[in-house]
């Protein structure tokens, strides 16, 4: 949410690879035009796997067009570590529709959220709460996803290896 | 490492301010400059604590300077998730100087570090490694933390809560 160009391409570039790196399906950029579109692509092109990028559909529309539980990620919230198990209970089963802000954030977005949880209430990074939200939420499952079709980086503790995988 | 300005102001505050919240006594901007530096001591000063900046110190000079242990966060490191143990067996009781980049890390670094790790092997984000690594590192228990001085956030569900405190 927010998204400015181009002050915030950086920004949301790593929002659209945290989103993708840590097993989300897609990622609604409103206002995010083409570059940033383009720039989470190609990594989603170098490195496997399936994920999408809309810059085009407004934020009321994302979330009244979405069929599930509406997550939004803010300082205000209440705590992630604390209520984790009532989180995982009302969203278990269901699509999740995650949302952070670039900047300010409008009342409504409070209202419509069927949830609003806070990852820290001091202040970091929409980036930092929705990396932690997602390991969270899994409770590290993400490590094991598999990027089909991509570079894949094996972990070694003093050597760069990269191999390239094939379909 | 490797903050270049302009490009990465915004980036590397939210490192900062990630590392701040987190936990992290210090930040070390190797060229950081002074704009950086104000932008993340504004918060400090918003939100209380102590936390420093330095933008001075050449990187190298800041790891040999550093007495305890040196962890590097690297997408081509050993997992996080599955050497946590070990991590934290190495590290424990010793002062932890965390290093991320914000592009290619210069090979030395891996060299240098007592520990490579990776938060997930997909390119992300060095803010969301950051910010994964602090809290599980702590197990979570940074959301404890108490910034004596600033304005804090009361979490709640569906409210901004923000009472300003005294020392």
């Amino acid at each position: 949410l927010g998204h400015r160009t181009p002050r915030d391409v950086r920004i949301t570039t790593h929002v659209g690879l945290v989103a993708r790196a840590f097993g989300a399906r897609k990622i609604y950029i409103p206002g995010g035009g083409k570059n940033i579109k383009k720039s989470i692509e190609r990594v989603v092109e170098r490195f496997g796997g399936a994920f999408e990028v809309d810059t085009e559909m407004k934020a009321r529309a994302v979330i009244r067009k979405h069929k599930g539980v509406c997550l939004h990620l803010t300082m205000y919230g209440e705590k992630l570590h604390s209520s984790l198990d009532e989180i995982t209970e009302r969203s278990e089963g269901k699509d999740k529709l995650v949302i952070v802000g670039a900047e300010k954030v409008p009342r409504y977005i409070y209202d419509l959220a069927d949830l609003n949880i806070s990852v820290g209430n001091q202040p970091h990074s929409e980036i930092a709460a929705l990396a932690i939200f997602m390991d969270r939420l899994t409770n590290g499952g993400w490590v094991e996803l598999d990027f089909p079709g991509g570079m894949k980086v094996v972990p070694h503790r003093d050597r760069k290896i990269v191999v390239k995988k094939t379909l």
